[in-house]
Formats: structure tokens, C-alpha cells, sequence
């Protein structure tokens, strides 16, 4: 199939849960697959913090697939000859949608940090349009992990008549404080570079060198997306050939590629959007506008499918179990279901250990209603 | 009991692992309690990364007491009134024992970067030499916590006639790819942050002011030392009273303590120390020099008492475990006991949650031979 990404804009006011408004938006989004006839067969898939709408497929030319590419695409678990896949760049992402470095039009400058703070919300609210446009009036399914997963959840809650099935994986109910401790590291990291400039750096300058002290903060991250279990599986203790071990600048192996995917990491991913984006992923707890997570929980109509991984260090296991006893205290254990995979990959098992949970996943899409 | 810093000078070589030599050095220390006629009874503390040779007791007029003065004192579980308790200041600290702020003698100029790397059996040995000036042919007991727990084993394997009795705490017999992960956060704040300067900063421009490389690395540590669990209950999701949820520079509580202590501790640690005990704990593998963990252990002659505490997220109880696994293999159980104290504190339960072991350390300090 032949991937593209394409851009709707949106002339129209977007009312944020700050309090403040896009006069206009956009988003930036991809397909897979055809839509039915009575569009009733869509698959929305929601991406991660670093993500993009990218999710399968290759470009023309293109070595490297989207980053779910083992998950959906025909015959795949999310099978595009049967479902109509549709993945949306978030607000505030640098891939094509409404961003800190778009411009503010009532300034006529890039909004930089003047940009407001975007929650799930309104994220979630903002993909509603595009569907409204396409003539979606309900999903099928919505899938995400991580970051994914909050807007899945979001969905499930706040859109419940939108959603027939929805299946989080690897995420909570409300970002916990261990999971906020690990996005201080960055986001410190990157409002102290002095390249950063308070949000006026040189773009060009940072694709070019990076920003060092978003490159650190992602090393903390890249420790939160491991365990201690494979990290010892994939590095032990070994050192870096040509370092000397009693050299003080000398590596271990986990070192290295901490400092390969930190560095790298800061030249493809723009800093004010991480930003940004770590600050809703903080802001994130579905409890906020009620009494109680059970409060919470009551508008879902959708089947609900919840994946944990048995490693994972960001957002733990129980976490996801905490919904799923929720559910079921509420006389609700026939429309939920919870899996806790055993993986020691920890919180990356979502993108890398697709073929221990796409069997649930593809069981969740048939789950009749 | 009056409690004052001894610093002894040692004009004599210390023959380091690496292969460099200091041709002379100095230790700071402290006692606590009175060595008796036969030197029986010292009791030998070791600190961890960031701790000193302050370990009970308060200066005068000081209000915050040493580390471990909840252990360590008259009637305590280290009873001073039994026991000559001795803690060193460990080669490489800033807080009095050589330094890499102190003279290189063959250069009048301070050493900063040309320190030798300085690994744990070197900070042993040199702890060798001042008990041996103060007539100490044989310790009743080893104690230490993390680093210090390093330093523990380490005498029980390469100084086995010198120890009867060795007590490790929160600590492994090789540091794990997961902490190296942790340590490369601050290693790499510090060495890129340009007031670090390679190592020639203003030493005091630095106690004014921080270091932000160091502050935002030891935040990362931070994370290390507490548990999802901790945090949860300490911190939750508050928010910071006088910051707007919406606002991106808004924090949480957990942001908050986070900044506290990061930048705090930026001010009273030196960085170029921190990257030194930093490498000295991450070189340190007691199982270097022989062919298993096995064959590291058939040296100890003391009886070992190992105390993980089930949340340490720096260093896992199974890595304790492992020991204690491998000694009763090889037929020692007679010698051993390993006990897992349940704890939400994670790796900082060794210091602040002394009550819920103590009990074990006095046992293991009456443990016959």
C-alpha cells in the first residue's frame, strides 16, 4: 500500500481545557486500509510521547516502517483488508499537527513558548473533528500505548458514544509520581541548556547539533522505558572495547547506548515539543473531573481490553489492574478484560514484543458487542 | 560523646589497581566509643557515594546528627558502649581523605582530572593502613550500605583474615547495567555542563552557585534511591500550591523535591568527586579478578549477613540474593544469612528506615565465631 500523510485544516475554534483557544488547527494524520461503506469499520490508532502518525508502512523509498508496522497491515492482527486504520499526530508533536513551532496568527510569530498547555483531552477532542470530517461517527476500535493509551482511555470515557471497543496498553489511569519524577530529568534538562534560549533557539542549529541537555534528559527516559532485567540481557557489564576501565572517561557498554540514543534522539525531536508533550503526559488523570477513579469509569460503554507488561518501570502493571478491579467492582467484568504479559523488556514490550500480545489484540477487535 | 574529624597522613605509596600510585595520602575519619586493651572490638562503618566519615553523633553546636546516628551510639544496635566504632572518609570524597581537589605533589597543582581512577579495593586498602597505625589487627565487625556494603565485601574477600564478621546492606557484588544506566545520568550532566569547565571550575563559584549538570543528575539518583511506591505515598499528584496546572513551567510536589535536593546537593558535593565515586561504583565487580561469583566468595572466612530491602530500585535484592544462593551452594550456610526487609523506601530504607533492621545488625554483631 502506499503510504502518505496527509494534512486537514480546520478553520474553526478549538476550545482548550486551559481555558484558551486555537482560532485554527491542523492535523496531520495517515490511513491504512479502506473504509467501509457505512464507515463502520475504523480502527483509530493513538501514538506515544516520540511517536507520530506514522504507524505502518513505508514511505517510497523508505527502509524503516511506521513504529506498530508488526501489528497492523494485512493479514496483521489489525488487518488493513478488513479495517480502516487511522493514526493522528497529537497537538504539540512536530510531525504535522498544531505545534509550538507553528505560527501564532495573532502575532504573526511561532508561538514557542507562548504555546498552551494541551491535555489528552483536548488532543482526543481535536481527532473527533478529523472523524466528524471523514464521516466517522464511531470506531470500531481505538488502540494506543503509553501516551497512546491515555488518549484510548480518554476516548473510552469522555467520547463513550464514539467508542465500540478500546484497548490501552501499557498506561494508567493517572501518570504517577515516579513516572513525573523521570520527565523532570528532561524537562530540566532542557529549560537549563543554555541553547535552548527559553524556547528561542535556532531550529536549524538544533536538527543540525542536538541539545544536550535533552539528549540527557532522554537517557533518564530510555531507563524507564527498560528494567533492570534487560538491561543486564542486553549489556551486563560489558565495557567499551577501545575505553580503558580505569579511565574516568572510559564507558560500559548501556553507557554507549545511553549516549547513541540520547544524542541522536536530540537532533530528530524537537525540544519545545517534548516538552510540551511531557507536560501532558504529566497533566494526565482521567479521575480529574470526578470524585473517584470508579466515577470515572461509569460513562464507558466501549469493550474494554487493558495490556500490561510485567516489566514495566514507567507505568506499572498495577496501575492497569487498578482499572480492571474498578470495573469489576462495578459489575462491569463482562465488558473488560486485563492482560498482564510477562516481558522483560519493561515499558518499550509495547513497540518491541508485538507478537506476545497481538493474538489479544486481534481477539479485542472481534470481541463482539 | 565528643565527636571530632581526625585526619592521619600516610608518607608512603599506595599502589592503586589502575597501575598509578599515590606517593602519599591522607584519610579522614571519626570514632565513636573506646578501643579496648586487646583491640578487639572495632567496628568498622563504610559510607556510601555521597555520605562521609560523619556517621553518628553531633559536632558541636551542630544540630543535624551523623548518617547512621539512629544505629550508632551508646545502647544503640552499634553500641558504642561495647564497641570502638571507626568510619573512614573513602579516597576520592571531598570531605577530607585524598581528593581530586587536593595537591598532586608532582605537579604543586591540584590534580581535577588527572586523579587516578580510584576503585573499591584501593579505598580498602588504604582503610587497611589506618587501622593497622591504630593497632587494629582484626575487626569484630564490617558494616556498610550501598558503596558501603561494596566495601564491606570487599574486605571479607581480598582482607578475609582481617574480618569476623561482615554486614552489606542495599548493595551487590557487581554493580548492575541498571545503576551504571542511573550513574551515566550525572556523569553526563556534570562533564557537559560548561561551568564543569573540564574539571578546572571555580571551586567556590560552585558552593554558591550549583552546578545544574550535577543538580539534574543527581535528581536522576533521586529517582533511584525512592520506588514507585515511595513516591506514591510521599508525593501522590500533588501539585505546587502556587503553580497553574495549565502553565508549562507548572510542577508537581514530586518536581519540587526533585529541584530541592538536586540543586541543594549541587552546592555541598563537589563534581569532579561525584565523578569519581560515580566510576568507583560502576567498575566495582568483586568478581573481577576470578573466574565466578562462586570462586570471589571462597575467600571470606566472616560470618556474612546480607540485608536487601524488597523496593531498592538501585540495587535488586536478587542481586543479595545471589550471594547468599552461591555461599549456601558452595556448603557455607553455617556462615551466612540473608535477610529481605520489606520496605516502601526503596534503596534509602538503609538510611532511614534503621528501625526495621537494626535488630539483625545487633544480632549479626553477637554472631559467634
Amino acid at each position: 500500500m502506499k503510504i502518505e500523510t496527509k494534512i486537514e485544516h480546520f478553520n474553526e475554534p478549538l476550545y482548550l481545557e486551559s481555558g484558551r483557544i486555537f482560532s485554527s488547527f491542523k492535523l496531520a494524520y495517515e490511513t491504512y486500509g479502506e473504509l467501509n461503506a457505512d464507515k463502520s469499520n475504523a480502527v483509530v490508532v493513538c501514538h506515544a510521547l516520540t511517536g507520530s502518525h506514522h504507524a505502518a508502512g513505508r514511505y517510497d523509498g523508505d527502509t524503516k516502517a511506521g513504529w506498530w508496522d508488526s501489528l497492523i497491515g494485512d493479514g496483521k492482527a489489525v488487518d488493513t483488508t478488513k479495517y480502516f486504520v487511522i493514526c493522528v499526530n497529537i497537538i504539540s508533536s512536530p510531525f504535522g499537527s498544531t505545534c509550538p513551532l507553528d505560527i501564532d496568527e495573532s502575532r504573526g510569530k511561532e508561538y514557542r513558548m507562548r504555546f498552551p498547555v494541551v491535555v489528552i483531552s483536548d488532543v482526543v477532542n481535536a481527532q473527533r473533528r478529523l472523524f466528524e470530517r471523514l464521516g466517522i461517527k464511531k470506531a470500531h476500535a481505538i488502540i494506543g500505548g503509553s501516551l497512546g493509551g491515555m488518549q484510548a482511555l480518554c476516548f473510552a470515557i469522555e467520547h463513550s458514544d464514539f467508542c465500540d471497543r478500546v484497548i490501552a496498553l501499557a498506561t494508567t489511569y493517572a501518570t504517577q509520581a515516579w513516572a513525573i519524577a523521570f520527565n523532570k530529568i528532561a524537562i530540566e534538562g532542557i529549560l537549563n541548556d543554555p541553547n535552548f534560549d527559553n524556547g528561542n533557539y535556532d531550529k536549524e542549529a538544533i536538527k543540525e547539533n542536538g541539545l544536550t541537555g535533552m539528549a540527557i534528559g532522554r537517557m533518564a527516559g530510555h531507563i524507564s522505558f527498560l528494567s533492570p532485567h534487560s538491561t543486564k540481557s542486553k549489556f551486563d557489564r560489558k565495557y567499551v572495547d577501545t575505553d580503558g576501565l580505569y579511565e574516568l572517561k572510559g564507558r560500559f557498554e548501556v553507557d554507549r547506548y545511553m549516549e547513541y540514543n540520547g544524542y541522536n534522539f536530540s537532533k530528530r525531536f524537537d525540544p519545545l515539543c517534548y516538552l510540551y508533550i511531557a507536560k501532558m503526559m504529566n497533566v494526565f488523570d482521567c479521575t480529574r473531573h470526578y470524585d473517584s477513579l470508579k466515577d470515572a469509569l461509569a460513562p464507558i460503554k466501549a469493550k474494554l481490553t487493558l495490556i500490561s507488561f510485567s516489566g514495566d518501570m514507567l507505568f506499572m502493571p498495577r496501575e492497569m489492574r487498578e482499572i480492571y478491579d474498578s470495573l469489576v467492582d462495578m459489575g462491569r467484568k463482562n465488558m473488560v478484560e486485563y492482560i498482564d504479559i510477562s516481558s522483560d523488556y519493561g515499558h518499550d514490550a509495547f513497540l518491541v514484543e508485538v507478537e506476545k500480545f497481538d493474538f489479544y489484540i486481534k481477539r479485542a477487535l472481534e470481541w463482539k458487542k
